[in-house]
C-alpha cells in the first residue's frame, strides 16, 4: 500500500492498537489518536500521577519502540485492510507540550470536546509505515 | 472483568491484533482465530516454505511470548470493551497437529469452507486474561 493510502487511512480510523514491550514480552491497549504528519498523539485520561505508573509508560520509558495497527474486519474478506506505523515513543508531560496534541484529539473526538484528556500525551515518531487491502493484493 | 466474561468476548470475537517482539521491537498484525480452554489458534494462509519468513514466524521462534487484543469501539464510549490474552506461542506445521486448530478455524468461519488455510498454525497458550468494559467500569 501506498505511503499516502496508509497515513489517510491511519487518520481517519477511530481505533487503534498499540504495542509496546516490557520485560514480559508485548503489551497491548486499544487507544483513540490523533495525527499531523508522520507524528501520532494519544492521551492518558487519568490523573498524572497514577499514569505514570500505566504498563505502556513503564515499556515506553525503558524501551521506547512501539507499533499501532488499526484495521477494518468485515465477514466479506475482499474488505479487509489494515495500517500500521512503526515508530519511537515519547511521553510528554509538560502542559505546554501536550497542548498539540490534545488539541488535535479533542478536534477528532467530540467525546473529548466536554472531557478534555489531562494528559500526559505520548507522542509516537512514526519511522516506518506498513500497509495491506484485500481489494488491491 | 471476570475470566469467563474475557474468554467468551474473545471467543465470539472476528479478530485481533497479534503482537510479536523482534529485534526492532513490538510486531502486529491482525489475525482471524478460534479459540479452546486456554488455546488460541491462527493460521497461516500462505504456503508452508513462505511462511516461515513471515515476521510473526520469526519472531515467535526466537521469543514465544505474545500477545493477542480484541476490542470493540463505539463513538459512545460507554459501549467500549477490550479483552487481552498473553501467553506463549508455538509454530505446528506438522499436518497431525495441526488438523485441530485448523477445524476450529473452518467452523468458527465460513470463509474458511472452501479455502481450508493449509497452515503453519500458530498455537497460544494463554497464561494471562485482562480485559475491561466501561460499562462495568
Amino acid at each position: 500500500m501506498e505511503l499516502e493510502d496508509c497515513q489517510r487511512r491511519l487518520t481517519h480510523a477511530r481505533v487503534a492498537t498499540l504495542a509496546t514491550v516490557g520485560i514480559h514480552g508485548p503489551h497491548l491497549v486499544p487507544v483513540v489518536f490523533a495525527m499531523e504528519g508522520d507524528k501520532v498523539f494519544t492521551a492518558v485520561d487519568h490523573k498524572p500521577k497514577r499514569s505514570r505508573r500505566l504498563q505502556r509508560m513503564r515499556n515506553i520509558v525503558s524501551d521506547p519502540a512501539v507499533s499501532l495497527l488499526a484495521d477494518h474486519y468485515d465477514d466479506d474478506w475482499t474488505q479487509l485492510w489494515w495500517v500500521r506505523a512503526d515508530g519511537m515513543a515519547t511521553i510528554i508531560d509538560d502542559p505546554a507540550q501536550m497542548k498539540r496534541g490534545l488539541d488535535l484529539l479533542v478536534a477528532k473526538y467530540d467525546q473529548y470536546l466536554t472531557n478534555r484528556p489531562q494528559g500526559p500525551v505520548i507522542e509516537i515518531a512514526v519511522e516506518r509505515w506498513s500497509g495491506w487491502a484485500a481489494a488491491s493484493g
